[in-house]
């Protein structure tokens, strides 16, 4: 027993990597708490504790202290749907209708111009504006997801690759066995990794044919992953699939038995009562991309009614061609004003509630609601740090507001994914923006024969 | 003759304090051009001359050179309708209804805190987010316009004073009258001011009695001087109008003619056709606040129908107790996205008009168009410079889609008003932001006993 020490109080401490201490703190878990003065241990990956500040720091030695002393710290927040690599389409289509938009511009650029080192670069570049505006996980449905995987992994993100399952012949694959072999791969490859996971990616069910929808599904329920879908994003497709089918697509995938919890239903703009008591009765995903709706005139997803009907709800930005942005701080302002729109009811729309689907309510659509999302132990270590002394935040009154109406990305100040800082006071760690700048103005030039 | 210069191209060379160069410049008139490597030359207060770089330089003496070598310039941006010291308000009322919001919120909390020190506060806190966001142009409704006035001069923000015209006694004036001598008291100090104009601001019809706003309009006429007033911000209000007076406000103030081109109407978010009629044939100018609108549930304005019908649009943030921000940058997103959501159609809401509307379109409200709003010789110099070096910016397809979905404020690096520069590589000129941050959050903390 030589090594037993005398003094009480070290006997009970435990050991951690960091502690984290902030006057505001936004747990999520519970949805509207506001935790003043307290502090996070991290050890690891993972929050070990979270409680009022003297608890934490009474009950923990740790490696490291980060105090924020004038910062709101919450859960990093989770896109749920995005095309990364698209952030190198950034404005090239603009004031287009959704079809036009794809086949006149976005679907001829992508054949020139994609191949591995776009998809790294637009793939980096996206993940520099996530972090700097406080995003931590991911959804991603683009080409060679094998480069995103290892972008990802060396920068540190955490995120969803929703590889591709396209029947038209491509830059990545010539068909839908060519997407599922490869696919399906990456999932072997990645399943136990701490910070992706493998989903299927049908385009939509105007693009991927029904017996291979129907395959999709096989697959996902044997391998137990998720299937991510763009479904409803318009009324021309609805209206297409009433007339050749004789009815929507919500309807044929729910008489399918293709829908159920593992299916995230990206866009979902136009839906009946019905529709809506389908994707309920199944558990169905559904994640909204207010920004991206609205700019190519497609309606916008009726989120509170879907909520009301116990529908789990996620948050997305889509690809930077339809937004042009990949912030999550402007899409849950433009989600709370369209709630608030949605119910002719500003009561509607609260600043908790859209938070809560930012963050707990898009990692649930991505299956990953167990392990990120909120700040309580056991999960990990996701979150963001937003310096309050700035303009547009001050004076606070009330946090939720300050983010959900504050469009504050230029305030967030450190991000760490995974028990890893990849913000500093602003600086990214693991990326070096300017060089990234520059070699994204060089792509340009080189692509299109001028200087931007 | 003895003073005659021999190098004949010095003969012919003008003199002038600055000349500012860019790879890209946006000059508003004509609306969509984008001009390349130009150059503005400026004397004193306005913009001399404009055009391609070689020209200006091979026609110009510069006192200084200002080569922003990878930035856009454009006019600075003209927020047409605000309450600037409700910055200090920012947050403090959330999801409420607008009577609620209201009677129960802003007009308690006002009571107890305005007074001459909140005003000067809370428009210095306005103009310092309002610069670094690229606005060089506000109007104001509050109270104490003296002391925005003030601060205005001071600061080097230009701007119109809509004081304020209630019947209710308030912390500025005990009704009417006291208003309006004030009022007119400030028009005469004010009306050969190169910086400030002044207007009268009665509140909404429904606040101000007819017989009032029939001695406002005699005092518009006479003074030849704008009158800005709420008009139709929601449904509650012309359904009221209707109840009590047999017709909406629009109708009534058109009857009685009240309206006419030194009129700004803002919200107008309930209109029939017959009421946009009205309001274009009386050449009244309306003023959209998309976020505001949005916030309080109250619908929004129909501007692509006005403006086809002919009436000038200007687009304004409102005060931030209802926005919460005062960045045009989001509100010109928002309305491009209303736009498009308005006319179920993505080809609507174009970048060009939009930003039209918030530079000459609003400049033109305030019947400052022929003074402001676009890069033309003759014109203040009023302009500002975003550095696209920038995550969320590049790769630079479209300056005009940068701008507009961009919500770039975060690269706003110079602004200039009237020749002077109040911002610099993004540190203001004339205002020290760090102290300002500070000072607010005391003032929070002394107002309601707690830190912020």
């Amino acid at each position: 027993m030589a090594g037993l020490k005398a003094v009480p109080y070290t006997r009970s401490m435990q050991d951690c990597d960091l502690i984290v201490t902030a006057p505001f703190m936004l747990p999520v878990a519970p949805e509207n708490a506001v935790c003043h003065d307290h502090a996070l241990a991290i050890g690891g990956e993972n929050i070990v504790a979270f409680g009022p500040r003297d608890e934490i720091t009474g009950a923990y030695n740790a490696s490291d202290v980060l105090d924020l002393s004038q910062h709101i710290v919450l859960p990093g927040l989770v896109n749920a749907h995005g095309h990364l690599a698209m952030t190198l389409l950034r404005g090239a289509g603009e004031d287009q209708a959704l079809q036009a938009w794809l086949t006149d511009t976005i679907w001829p650029l992508e054949g020139r111009l994609v191949n591995e080192q776009f998809v790294e670069l637009g793939t980096r570049l996206a993940f520099a504006e996530m972090l700097k505006s406080g995003t931590t996980t991911f959804s991603d449905m683009y080409f060679f997801p094998e480069n995103v995987a290892r972008v990802a992994t060396e920068i540190g993100m955490r995120g969803q690759l929703a590889f591709p399952v396209f029947e038209m012949s491509n830059v990545w694959s010539s068909g839908v066995a060519e997407c599922l072999h490869k696919g399906l791969a990456l999932n072997d490859e990645y399943r136990h990794h701490p910070l992706v996971t493998v989903s299927l990616g049908p385009h939509a069910a105007y693009t991927v044919g029904l017996e291979n929808l129907d395959k999709v599904a096989m697959y996902a329920n044997e391998l137990d992953i998720g299937v991510q879908i763009h479904l409803h994003e318009n009324s021309a497709e609805v209206t297409e699939a009433r007339g050749n089918h004789g009815r929507s697509w919500v309807e044929h995938l729910y008489a399918t038995d293709f829908l159920g919890p593992n299916v995230q239903a990206v866009h979902m703009t136009q839906l009946t009562e019905s529709e809506i008591g389908m994707v309920a009765d199944t558990g169905t995903r559904v994640i909204h991309c207010p920004a991206s709706n609205l700019k190519l005139a497609s309606g916008y997803c009726p989120v509170e009614t879907l909520r009301n009907a116990g529908v789990s709800v996620g948050i997305g930005t889509d690809g930077a061609a339809s937004n042009n942005r990949l912030d999550m701080f402007k899409e849950m302002h433009l989600a709370a004003l369209l709630a608030k729109h949605e119910n002719e009811d500003p009561e509607h729309g609260k600043a908790t509630d859209i938070l809560y689907m930012a963050t707990l309510g898009s990692a649930d659509t991505l299956g990953l609601g167990d392990r990120i999302g909120s700040l309580e132990p056991g999960k990990a270590a996701d979150f963001i740090a937003l310096d309050t002394r700035q303009l547009g935040i001050q004076p606070l009154y009330d946090p939720f507001a300050a983010l959900v109406h504050g469009t504050p990305a230029h305030a967030v100040s450190d991000v760490f994914v995974n028990g890893a800082q990849l913000l500093r006071n602003r600086e990214l760690v693991t990326i070096e923006e300017a060089a990234l700048i520059e070699k994204t103005q060089a792509w340009h030039a080189d692509a299109f024969g001028t200087s931007s």
